[in-house]
């Protein structure tokens, strides 16, 4: 364990440990699409010494950190064994001086990966541009990453997370998974209530930041190397009234957009699941970032 | 997830999870040894549902419950694969009538899993007792173990409680491991200020619950299925004052115990140590428990 150090303009290493081989990270630095400082998790392997590794971003899902993927769901080892760099960052800008809202599915630590056009929340929240942009390319220069080999993947609102991205943003991802994602968030309590608020009343403006949406409106991922990925537990609580992945599942069918949709028997919506399908998870991008 | 239910004479399950195609579940019951309500979690793989299985004791390390072990160590996908019952009680006896100090390293969430002798510890911490017979009477009626096949680990103060309940309860576990366990508690502050406590002044009585005074006093483990395995990161902050392995390795030389030490360059002593080793202990107690 390092103490904080300064590397790579303003970049500052919180915490590096070692962990199956590699060194698992936390850093943090001055985001100029939040307005704040960001703070972001990130596992190198041990190939990372030899050559640039891609890189696997994942998201997590309302109320996360970088911290709880990094310290519940084991992927530290998958990674090391198949050589990707993974990074994860934090699900939204925060701050004393940040917006935020009492419940937990708005504000901080909810940042549903868009750019907010509504105020208060459109100083800070812009988490689609920071994820987008910014973070890969800070992650690109400071770290032994291949430049533009990525790929994609996260947990429920980052599910919604990994899908609408690598939808609006053609070429930015080379593979897509999701695990207990919100399909769509036009057909949800969470969704209705997060883009009323960071985006408006407009429904149009909506479905710019709906999978199930932007598949019809766009058709499938032409720069996707491999079929996407979705996982989701049968006994998740969220499963019926919030994530609905039957959406997703029609959609795909209607556009032509391959997608392996794996219903798990008995599994909920913690990181116990996370941790039990992540692996396939990394093996999936691994598979195609290669 | 379940709700709160009563199962087998108080057993109350807290929750339980599917994880790895097994079951991850918290349970408290009132304890006999402890006077308390005491917690733990069991993973049962789901080898156990055709035939009952071995069981592994994880005995965790300071300041911590029995959720460290179960949500970061991220041993459930490793039991799956080899078909064993994973078990971690909590570290010591809990409440607000329970003694208490203000230090981490004495009283609740520090047991060091002995049988308090002094006032007014003794009452509650009665963790050997727990640990060798309540705990495992109780596992072997509520869920499908193998009766009496059992190994033993445990991480800092869970690795000092592992080796000495193993050598002072020979027959009671087939397998013993440890990661980064205190080796000689009468060679380091936290001993010191532990056993003083505990078991009061007199060292012959510390010396009772002292792996290396152990190990010189009874010789090996006659009962002990394999060799003893223990890992250690030499980026340890605890190395030098209070973990000190060079005094077990010099007791099991000097005895003829076979000892695999393994000193992991990088390594510190956190919970992304234990996730990078925990496979090759269960690996070895699974060996030995077959």
């Amino acid at each position: 364990m390092s103490d904080t150090t300064t590397r790579d303009e303003g970049l500052e290493t919180i915490r590096e440990q070692r962990c199956h081989g590699g060194v698992q990270g936390v850093y943090q630095h001055r985001a100029r699409a939040t307005q704040t400082t960001m703070r972001f998790s990130v596992f190198v392997p041990p190939q990372a010494a030899r050559a640039p590794a891609p890189v696997l971003y994942f998201l997590s899902g309302l109320t996360c950190t970088e911290d709880n993927f990094t310290v519940k769901a084991g992927a530290q080892r998958y990674a090391a064994a198949r050589g990707l760099i993974l990074v994860a960052p934090d699900t939204s800008p925060r701050g004393d001086d940040v917006p935020d809202d009492e419940a937990y599915d708005l504000g901080q630590g909810a940042g549903f990966y868009l750019d907010a056009t509504q105020a208060p929340w459109s100083r800070h929240f812009q988490m689609e541009t920071y994820v987008v942009h910014e973070l890969p390319a800070l992650i690109e220069r400071a770290f032994p990453a291949r430049p533009g080999v990525r790929g994609i993947t996260g947990h429920s609102m980052g599910g919604h997370g990994a899908l609408t991205l690598a939808l609006r943003n053609p070429g930015a991802y080379a593979s897509v998974s999701a695990l207990a994602p919100i399909a769509s968030p036009l057909a949800c309590p969470w969704g209705h209530k997060a883009f009323t608020a960071y985006l408006g009343e407009d429904r149009a403006r909506w479905a710019e930041h709906d999978a199930t949406a932007l598949l019809r409106a766009r058709g499938p991922m032409a720069t996707l190397s491999a079929r996407l990925l979705v996982d989701q537990g049968d006994a998740d609580g969220f499963l019926r009234d919030q994530l609905k992945p039957e959406l997703l599942d029609a959609a795909c069918a209607e556009v032509g957009q391959a997608l392996t949709l794996r219903m798990q028997p008995g599994y909920d919506h913690s990181y116990f699941f996370v941790n039990t399908f992540i692996g396939d998870h990394v093996a999936h991008h691994a598979d195609a970032l290669r």
